[in-house]
Order: C-alpha cells, then structure tokens, then sequence
C-alpha cells in the first residue's frame, strides 16, 4: 500500500507509486474497504480558486472514506484581514485537523508548508498556480489504463491551452515516464519550448488517425486577457475537435477533456457525451483516484 | 409509499399523490423511520438564489433521513466560469450525487435536468423563477390539513403579490382541486386574469369574516423597481392585515405567511406569533414535508 | 456538572461555574467522553463577522461532541433580504435547531434572543460588537490555568489595542476575580478609563520582568480608520514584544496572543512559534474549551 507524507505533485512520485494508487483506485471502484486509521478524522478542504468538480470530487471521496469534512469558506475567513496561508493551516492544525486539500492561485505554494516543522497535517494540492494539479494527472491517468490497460507505446495527444494548463505538463511527463508517446497541439502562441522534451508539436489533422487519447484542453477565457486574437468559432474550426475531425479518429481512440467544457469551442457540443467520449468518466474516476489519494496520506501520517 | 422519478411542480402530481405524501409528513412528525435504501445517499442543494428557510430545512430534513449532505456554494463554483446548470448536475451526477435540490431564478429550469438521459439524480425543485416553490406549497397544505382535518368546503384568502408570488398559483390551484374554495386580495394590479379560474378577487375587509385561512404572502421588495407606488405604511393599511382587521376574523380562522415576514406590512408585528398565527408551525412542518419528499424520490430511483 | 442556559458572558457567570467549565475542558483534554442528550442535535454557526479560528474551532468541537452541524452562509441567506436576526433564529428554532452560535457585529446583539418566549434554542456567543468574546476569554484562562495551576497572585500584562479589543475587558474582570493581579500596556489612546479598575497601565519596558503572562491583543487595522498615526514598525518599537524585549521576560514567563497575529507588529514573527509562546496551544485549548461550553448549554436545555 502507498504511503505518502504529502500529495503535491506527481513528479515526485515514483512510478511504483503512482501504480500503485492506480491499482487502489481500481480496488475502491471495485468496492474495497479503506484501510485507514481507526478514530475521527478531520479534513478541511481550502479552495482559494472556484471549482466545482475538484471541490465537490474531494468531499465526496472523503465522505466515503468517513472522513470528517469541515467546511471552510475562504471568504469569509481571517484571509480576508490578511491572514496568510501558512497561519491559516497552523491554525487548522493545531485545532486537530489531519488533512488539508488546498487549491490557491500562488505556484508551489505547499512548499512553505511541507517544510515547516510546526504543521503536522498532510498537505493535498488541489491545484496550485498554471503549476500542478496532480489529482487531475491520476485520474487521466486512471482513465487511459482502464481503457487500454496499460501506457506502453499509446499515442496521446494534448491539444490546447497548454502553456496555461495544470494538467499539461504533468501528463505529458507522467504519460512519457510510463512509455506513452505524447503530442501537442493548439495555437503556437500557446505552446512554450520547455515542453519539447515531451513531445512534439503538431496540427490537429496531422493527429487525427495517429492517436489513442485525444485529450483537449480548456480554453481559460478567465487567464487570458487581451492577447486572445481568435473567436470561438476560429478556434474550434482552426483547433478544436470538430464533428467532422472526430469522424477522422481511430476506431477505439477515446475523447478526454478535465472539464469544465467550453462547447463548441475546444469539442463540438454534441461530442461532450459521445460514445468515444469519457468526460463523465474522468469524472467519476476521479473520487476514487482522491479515495487513493488521501488514503495513502493518513497511512504515511 | 408515494414512489416520484422527480419532484419538480405539485401540478403534474395526482390527488392521491399530495395525499400521500401529506400522510407520511404526518407520520414523520409523529416518529415514523424513514424507510429509504440502506447505502451511503448523497445529495447536493444548489441554491442560486439566497435563501434560509428552505435551504435549512431542506438540509435538516436530509440529515434527519440520514442522508449524505454536500455543501455547494453557488457563488464559488464553476459557474462562475459560465458553466451551466446542466453541466453542473451532470457533473454531480457523475461524482455520485443521488438527489439534487436546486434553486435557481430561470422558470422552469428543471427541463433539460429530467428530460436528460446523461442524468440519473433525483432533482427536487426549491423554487424557480416565478413560477413555483412546490414544497413550500405541500407545507402550506399541511398546515391546513392538521387544522381542520380536511379541504373540502374551506375557504382561503390568498393575499398580496399574488402575480409575483411562488406559491400563490401552485396554493390556488391545488386547493381548489381538493375542495377548497380560494379568494384573492391585495393590489388589483398586483393580480392577473389568469388566476380567476382559481378564484375571485376581493377587498381584504369583505374577506374578513368569511375566511378559514388567511393567507399573506410576502411583498417582494426585491422583485418590485420603480413600479411600487405605496409605502409599507400605505400597503398595511390598505390592504394587509392590522391588528384591527386580525380582531373580525372567525375564532377558528387561522394565519399564514410563507415568510420572510415583512412585519408591519403584510400583517403587523405583533400578529406574527399571536395564538392564530401558524407561521412558526409552517416553518416547522416545512421540514416533515421535505422528508416525505425527499423519501419519495428516493423510493423512486 | 455546569449547566447553563445560554453561554453570552462571561461576567454573568459565577466563579465556581468558570471553573467548572475550565476543570470538565481538560477532561476533555483527557478523552472524557461527552455527556449530552442521546438524540440527533442540531448546531447553527451564525457567522456575520469572518473568522477563521472561532468559526472551525466551534465546528471541531461539535463534530467531537458528536452534534449534527447545519452550514450556515450568512452572505446567501435571507438576512441579505433584510430579515433580522430575530426572525432569523426564529426560523432555525422552528426547523428544529437546537444551539445557535452566533458571531455578530452588534454589542449584545443576544439580548433579543435569550429573552424571547418564542425562542427555545440555546444562544452561544462568539463574539459581539467591540463587547465580548466569551469562549475566547474561557481558552485563555485554560491555557494559562494549565500553565501554572491556579490564578492566584499571577501578574498578567493585556497590550495592545485595548478598547476595541473583545477580549481585554472579559480578561481582565474574570483575572481579577480569580485572583491575579493584570497590568495595562499599548498606546495611551487605545486605553480607556473604565478599565482602570482592573489594572494600571504601565509602558511595556516597565512589565518585562514582572509579568508571568504577557498577553498581546491584535491590531485590528479594519477596525482603525485614519486615527492610526503610526506605522507598522512604529508600534512593534514601541509597543510591541520585539527579540529584544522578550529576551527580558523571566525565565518561565508565557507569551499569548488571540491571533490572527500581525507578524513584527504585535509580537516579532520568530516569537510566534518560540518555546514560551503558548499562541498555537491557546488554539488547540480552544476546541476544549468550547465542548465545555456546548456540553454546558446542552445539559441546561
């Protein structure tokens, strides 16, 4: 069984462990028991950013764990008089809470927190600035194994807002690791250098009859600003998955997309609830990649 | 046992339906145990409008069947990002959800929820629009029926904004089904022909002493602009319910008010908790109707 | 065993009762098991003022005492419809709500609620107006009960922003009584004469060697307007427990603070967590403290 301190980020997993966690989440769908510590067990979820699916994923997953979930409204806590994060968790700390699931716009913000000798609570990111979002990354992860059982020499490409997304770059570096071979796509202005050492960049129709996974990305009309030159309808013609491209896919090739859809934009409408498509798969696997996840953290306490 | 896919609009249920359910809200406040699947039910009240009442006793109704209550904060979720309402319950469904409560300010949103087949949760309807506000109209009928064991032959004045109300419709309407004989009062351009079918229009001082019910409904400062031509002070003494006018009612005659009472305007401060006032007791039954609601739906999975 | 009616004040408590709830708090130090109803009871956390520790630590408290806690958002409920606190506790007592915590802007906002007929629920306060905070001042007293056995002859300092604070007054007047002996420090101009008949005030060079217990209150910068005429590092000079100063204090003297804390403004950022600071323990104290009271309120229903 994994044991982990923290859940920050995939990278710093093995391969084994993140294996591992798959195979647990697999159990939990198939109804396993969680192994966790026998007494009452706190958690508070810190959602700085808004979510839905992450947030309510999370609760869920604690729930069936019989965890104890607090709730807690950033915006009307003491971060609003200034308060800062860590003081925010000494506090829920030293009140007794065991886990704390954190999503905040700041990159790498767990690392004042992991490090400190004064909090003992177990640190699970949620999502951290464009950084991470390695919840996310497992139950992508999660979703391609159950489909073709294993990631040796799949074909999956990642289309879209790449350079702004939190799942970008730790799928691709994931999905490389455990012998995938990764793609990109999207407007070039989007794509950034540092991701060439995963995969290469292409246009959608080059990919269309190549790939296992097509995995799109949401467009963030919230993170950019002015420099968005393209309409809706540009960008799903010149880049989405359109009704007619999907009809170019391989036969058993699958859709995936973390959601919130844009529809019509990065994927036509109709394509959301395809039978190629596991959007609402994603979804559902992802309380039992958290169950994974969080049983894992209260067995490294 | 009153089995419903659905819980959306009194209209579309039988007589033997409402009597149904009005019978085992009775039985729950006498200490009947819900009799609702043994597994692990969750359920998700997404309010987009603010509430207390409802949202309440809606959650102590849940927690009273045991059931799995997920707290959703509508202001922090992706809707914020434009994500719809029919995105937001599929994702719910996806993680699990078995029961959503929803309030929302679009007439009729529950359309393209129970006509969905990428959707399996029970939706309840929490008001919508200014449509309808089902649950508070079983309460409404509850209240009634403990008082006077029956509908048959009793008259009730529904007063006030009858146009923009909730309930007034809904009220009217399965009131005179079961027998009852339904007036209106309050502004006359506060009224609308459609309701005449109902019932008549008159003066609350011809009503007086002829009502078994005297029912006030709010006046919604917040859906009223520019077109409110009378004050509060104006509005209680013309057409709400003085201390005065409280003193011609028959002995037996008993008041309700949906609440929140605007005291002072729709009936006068003091009248709100006096010994006819039922008030109180429909926020209270509110809460044994809601579990006889929230049973049937879960019956009828 | 204490019981009470309601928790509003600490002042309207006897000596032996402050006592009482201090002595059953540290059994619950020990794991002593509640004493309370064996029925499902409802909690309501009222909170109109943000709040990170009150609000959570009140909440971990009534999940150990195995309450039934209700989310209450005080930014979506129909008090923003203009309903007052009243009718607001009105509705939750009707619905079933069995103890009400309530943190509101108004001094002694409680005094409608606990003398109502019509309201049966248990009112406990988190804190009112620039007036009280109850539970606060009960954690204080443990945490230095705990420290040094009894209250007798204790020289304690209070510094800082003393007449808007909600804990300086309830702290001093409850010492006093029990015997210590309490000192006055901060700028002249947040002083104020009513509190001359608990202690002197004193410049904090003055206290250093003194005091057993050196109490700093919180800036409450959104409580000051333009009157603040010193700076951030004006006040931590000058008024402040910088390195320096602390170095000073006896060997076995505790260093407090409500918190949030303003890092280098009321106390030097390293202090906070520094062996004598009892800062995180007052937090941790707090959730004993508080099942003390909720166990008070629920034995006196």
């Amino acid at each position: 069984m994994v044991k982990l301190k923290h859940f920050v980020s995939v990278e710093e997993l093995s391969n084994e462990e993140i294996l591992g966690l798959l195979s647990r989440a697999g159990e939990f769908i198939n109804g396993a028991k969680p192994n966790i510590p026998d007494k009452q067990i706190f958690v508070s979820n810190l959602f700085f950013e808004n979510s839905t699916r992450t947030h309510q994923s999370f609760m869920v997953a604690q729930r069936k764990l019989g965890l104890d979930m607090l709730p807690f409204d950033t915006s009307h806590s003491s971060v609003t008089k200034g308060e800062t994060l860590y003081d925010t968790v000494l506090t829920l700390d030293a009140i007794g809470v065991n886990v704390c699931v954190i999503r905040h716009p700041e990159d790498r913000y767990y690392e004042s927190l992991i490090h400190a000798d004064t909090i003992n609570c177990a640190i699970v990111n949620g999502g951290d600035g464009s950084g991470q979002h390695p919840s996310q990354c497992l139950l992508d992860l999660l979703t391609i194994q159950q489909e073709f059982g294993s990631f040796e020499g799949l074909k999956v490409a990642i289309v879209g807002d790449i350079s702004h997304s939190r799942v970008a770059r730790s799928n691709a570096q994931m999905l490389k690791r455990l012998g995938a071979q990764v793609f990109f796509s999207g407007p070039k202005e989007w794509f950034d250098d540092s991701f060439s050492e995963y995969g290469e960049h292409k246009t959608i129709d080059e990919l269309l009859d190549i790939v296992d996974v097509m995995m799109l990305l949401r467009v963030q009309h919230e993170r950019h600003g002015e420099d968005t030159t393209f309409s809706k309808e540009e960008y799903h013609n010149q880049y989405g998955l359109t009704v007619e491209r999907a009809g170019k896919l391989k036969a058993n090739a699958i859709i995936m997309h973390p959601a919130p859809v844009n529809r019509d934009v990065e994927l036509a409408d109709q394509l959301v609830e395809a039978p190629q498509a596991r959007i609402v798969k994603q979804m559902t696997n992802g309380v039992y990649a958290r169950m994974a996840i969080l049983e894992a953290v209260l067995q490294g306490e």
